[in-house]
């Protein structure tokens, strides 16, 4: 039963299938019902309908949520949407009184109410998974401060960092995120109930009062804008595509890091599968997954960006195809956090590996031109010179610290002994003690200011 | 039960939901199951199992079949994948004998034959809606040659036309659609079947015969580009995105030719909504939901790409998230278009209104410039002259029709009494008979141009 | 010159061309010389190279860039990228003291550094056209307090409204916009610079000191992240897709709205060009390249996700390709803004026009059915009534208020008199004096509103 | 000068920059030349202008196409458009017979002729690329037909293949690359010249000659579609797309075996940069270039499908947004071709260290369960017994070629001698001579299809 048209004729099956948007928009069935409760509230503090009406309204939505929570009541995937279903339900159960319910109120400004309130809820839960991920990244930092591994750029061995440092980095990401999913959260936490279709309603209702009673900061500013406005939407999906894209990253290390080559590091049995031909396979199956769902939230972002481009104010029923995407894109964010962290937790660390690693291809070179550098030579001659010591260490198949004073000093005549020590990986680490670097108290204070951010953000 | 992995310990349910996809694999039951029904008469054929080995295999993947489509037998949700189920079904029946079903094949040949059947499959659905709505756009020119509407660049009247030319340039754009269709279903037509996991296997297997069985053309070339391939995929989904870009096009036409203000059209009853509380209302919200989906088809085509990007080869988990976007947008593209067609069966054409709308806006403007040309004056000098007198109308309020020999005289000598006669609307539209144009003559062309099209490629 | 690779043989031409950035990486030349001058000054402060030597080079910096501006010195092209043209430009002036230059720092850092000082800077001019459009609009409000138009949804007749009430929800949207800008420039302020390659340096150098000097709230938390965020940038880039959105929203209804059908609104020929061919032709070609433009600046951001997806830390030569989208988005947006600007600043309002289309389509329907609630009947039932009602006005060709009592009181015998005077356009507008919606009160509250935010975000 | 509007006030600077396309059209100079010949040729044919009209215009926009050419003038970029251009100067140096040019043609159709002659050209041109490029793979193939590799499947080892065999995999995708280019070429063979503004002329113009002069196959068959129409620009864009992530994919790879942990293979130095601070590094620049400029591609064909949704038919300026894409596509698709096929015509490949990497992971596990089925035991059972067999070798770290037969019969009593032969990875490799193989013949057979591919497409 449409909750419109009595001058219209009325669908048929195929085009109604095409129509609903029940078979998503289900979900909202508790953001929905939250609404209505706090509409006839106010509907009776402001007089609009009588006291004893809104209990008998209220008393039967609060049945029918909990019995759709209690799956004792099912959803009428033939209804056309969930707004329907309920408004239908609860006449059914109370009659006219029921059809009070929708008094100065508009399915447009219902729906950006439902999908505002499904958003603040799903930040908050993707907020939770996120503090997880980083107390993991946290936990796993403090055992390997001391682990020391090759750091890379362009896929190439760059100069000597530790597994504490690195995986550090994806704190700051996450951090980040965390940080715009608070923004967002602020800029959607206003009540669009009371915009009705698009200009309000003759009705002297009061969107303050729904505000406080739904947890909103304040109504927002312009009835109009409210119906039509999804940038909330665009935000969450766009942070939700950050978030995947560092996921993706680190996801990508990780296999690559797992591999016959690499053997850096092993997955648990736990976030692995098999082959069904090849017996030997141990796949990082999750990982990849991770990595694939990037493309995932990015289609769900490009979705919604091309629905709104160039359509018109106020409401449209292009915007219904804002819920799919929504719905997914803060699903697989969900999902992947949960397992991302699950692979950390259960990661092996093959500290040996990574420390032998991080003796070849010259981490040590940037070391040799800084020591050239102090002795008073100027940087871009230090780097050439260096240039040239490992042209010939490459020749030759030497490491840096394998050539013989007598020969650095055929390079420059600077060279005294104390180089040996300046280009040894420990204390090529331990130099690196800046702000932000892989020296041990660097990196202790890194941990700790991510500790405090944490618990501010909480 | 996995077909994999007695080396391994096993996933957590959190991560078997995670990894599995059988949610959405569900639906590719019948290629699965005709794929094994091929490989297994090929190996029956080249001796890798007996004759009755066959038989029993066979005779009981064909009672699975059957039994999926007669809804006797439910699809386990709590498998990994549609392969697992089946195999897994098929030897909880046969016994023994049903795991010698997967010999010679892994599930990346299994799963990339699944998916090129699928696709071929969906492209004949596609092609035969494609083709329904040509047809019905015939139709509707056929009845229209006669109405005369203003034609647009930029929104603003430029010169005048004909419905049924307006409404065969949608036709031609279908017709490349269907071009495109043919090009990818010949590309994608070769049989990955036997490459297996990457590189084929040590089994004296027969490709050619597999490929005569499922109605191949041929094998594909290379078996690590075999498991490997998404193209056909990227093509069916970009296709798809030209297609719902070129219904995105006419739906936002007909939206606005819907409205008060334009009144060109009238959406029937069985394609417009009502307002939940605006009594009044009839809403184009099956063409705008049209226009929307396009977003939804560009976030499948998008979501792939991402995923496909420096991935490397052979096989990926990531590659996983393949199905879902292609699944939703052969869906979204089937649907759209069969509500394309339902919608411009039943509209409207409100003749009077395009007619009266096509003598505003100075349509002949183009006309009198031409009258010009003819009459020996240089193009440029003539659209100057005309815009002059253009000016002129607009401060008088007249129309061009309405303006005196002598006031013409006055913008230039050379005007006499037969330019009313080029200037006509009727007159403008009968001179505009080049190949391609709106007179009455070349329409019929365009129609039999297009009749010959469809059947040439039914 | 390159400013790597003594140990390597060189690039050929072709190559070259292929690798270098400074054709579009130039325009970076005040952000990398600035970030040069802190840089040494600080390597200065803490010893690494002398007071002495830190004049020469900050004076010839300090040339270099007074140069360029005054465009004395020409960027040479066929340097690699602006940071080797400004260190050999150096050299080649003050010998081997400018040699020193690069000491304890990398292009990578250097490198994040410049497109922070750039983005920092472009943040702040596009916020200076936003609130410079936000002014345009409530100039436009206040002039069109009483101009009554219809409001849309679906592109159909709802309710009335103004134009004030409807340009304002515009205002909201640009005014989201210039949050999320605020937030990304906070999070953003952090100074990447010391971190070198990927691991900081072994020289004690001070990161607050160059953060202070170059106007950073702190140094960034972790150096590899910090050579490899570009976070940053995906979200100016997503915040300038929004604008565009929204852009791209008020220019698709302001065509609409010029066409000959709406003729609500009228672009100024200092916004509109012609036709080479039709002479009566006045196009709004600006409102449609900024609609078109869109599509450039979502192009930019899903470049630069693809680009970021799946990239391994710590820099990689693939982030290259940031800044041609960036700096796109940066100029498409600027541009716009202000054409936008100038379009609303020079339109002509058709105030008749749109009071008179607003009596049509039945916008007061739903005043009527509220009429009904408010004598007591329920909304679903009123509903019902008002939507016979309508029914049958569009069969007579009546509009709500041509119909007599007598008749009305057929449809439901509680309608008296006093209805017409509820039903009265003015009156209808008058009563939704809700906040948020479009009465008189109601509007100047909203004005106010954003003239405080305007006043607190400058 | 303008091509419009003597009706309008004009544009101010800004808005002028704005609207301009010349800046970027300008490339078109050749086309647009080549188009306006073709025009004024048939116009003459037809009598609409004098032969002796027509050789005086050919004759001057001859010496304007080679004055550009040789670069004796020089495109003025102040104008409009390259149309605007190259007409002005043709009446600047013809006079009044200048102005004729123009008659029966409008921008819309003359910039959609341009466009698919630019088309056509560059499809020219990035076929040859692709040619050569699958000639370098073809070349390596047969340099490296017994280099033995391991296969990877989730990056992980799988199964023995050959160099040859992994690189012949690109070649397929390059050949389909080609065709999806040549059906491109074929659809948009069609002549948009004589469409005008949207519905051709009043003109008697003959579209079949101007056809045949530009080389083109018919005329297109809808003129309101023919200036609307973007398809074959969207399907350039595309099939760059695919192409980009085809060659992102073998980027990623080389990438990663040119790791100190791969060491499968070594860029040449020709294609190799270094770091400005670390002496030691070779980075490959130009593979993760490529590996970018996938993103570049993907945002191009995205720009365009957001300008094209919704927009309604037939000219809208948001299409001169179309140009920038394509030709920012074309150059970049064209250019990574050429550097890939460097890339690969000197690469190292470092057959020892693929060699002994084959002989880790378990490659020929298959082989053992593949030997076991042979003798009978059904495949699950096989790959079950394998799975043991190869945990009892990673506990005791043996390979499989190195546990005792003793053994091998405790996990299966069918075992003999005979399996050490099956498992040997050379015998693995030439029992893998199915059609699409690794084994030599198999891969001989891919290389004689490629070059017959190669032959019938040149």
């Amino acid at each position: 039963m449409y909750l419109w048209g009595s001058h219209l004729d009325g669908l048929e099956d195929f085009t109604h299938e095409f129509n609903k948007s029940i078979d998503f928009d289900k979900i909202l069935f508790e953001e929905d019902i939250i609404g209505s409760l706090a509409h006839v509230k106010m509907l009776s503090e402001v007089g609009i309908i009588t006291e004893n009406e809104e209990k008998i309204i209220s008393c039967e939505l609060q049945n029918i949520l909990d019995e759709i929570k209690e799956r004792k009541l099912e959803i009428n995937l033939k209804e056309e949407d969930i707004h329907s279903f309920v408004e239908n339900e609860l006449t059914k159960r109370v009659g006219v009184v029921g059809k009070k319910l929708h008094t100065a109120r508009s399915r447009n400004d219902q729906c950006a109410l439902d999908l505002r309130l499904y958003s603040k809820k799903s930040l908050e839960k993707i907020k939770i998974k996120l503090l997880e991920l980083i107390e993991t990244i946290i936990d796993l930092a403090e055992k390997n401060i001391y682990t020391i591994m090759p750091g890379f750029t362009h896929m190439q061995h760059a100069q000597v960092t530790t597994f504490a440092h690195y995986i550090l980095s994806y704190a700051q990401m996450l951090c980040r995120d965390l940080n715009r999913l608070k923004d967002t959260f602020n800029r959607l936490d206003e009540n669009p109930l009371g915009s009705c279709a698009l200009v309000t309603t003759s009705f002297n209702i009061d969107r303050f009062m729904t505000s406080k009673l739904l947890g909103f900061k304040k109504p927002t500013e312009n009835s109009m804008d409210s119906v039509s406005d999804r940038d909330y939407i665009l935000e969450i999906l766009f942070n939700n595509s950050v978030i995947m894209t560092h996921l993706s990253r680190l996801c990508e290390e990780l296999i690559y890091f797992s591999s016959s080559e690499y053997n850096f590091v092993k997955f648990s049995d736990k976030f692995s599968t098999g082959s069904s031909i090849m017996p030997q396979k141990k796949n990082p199956d999750m990982a990849e997954l991770i990595r694939g769902k990037s493309g995932r939230c990015y289609g769900d972002l490009f979705t919604l960006f091309t629905i709104l481009k160039g359509t018109p104010l106020s409401y449209n029923k292009d915007f219904q195809e804002d819920k799919e995407p929504l719905f997914d894109s803060v699903k697989t964010v969900f999902n992947s956090l949960k397992i991302m962290k699950g692979i950390l937790d259960t990661i092996y660390i093959n500290k040996e590996k990574m420390r032998s690693s991080a003796e070849k291809g010259f981490l040590n070179a940037t070391d040799l031109a800084d020591y050239l550098v102090l002795k008073g030579i100027a940087f871009r001659e230090a780097y050439s010179v260096v240039g040239q010591i490992v042209n010939y260490s490459i020749e030759k198949n030497l490491k840096l610290e394998d050539i013989s004073l007598k020969k650095y000093k055929e390079f420059h005549k600077i060279f005294e002994n104390d180089l040996y020590d300046f280009i040894n990986i420990e204390k090529s680490l331990e130099n690196r003690n800046v702000y932000g670097g892989p020296a041990k108290d660097a990196v202790n204070i890194q941990i700790n200011n991510l500790k405090n951010f944490i618990n501010d953000i909480k």
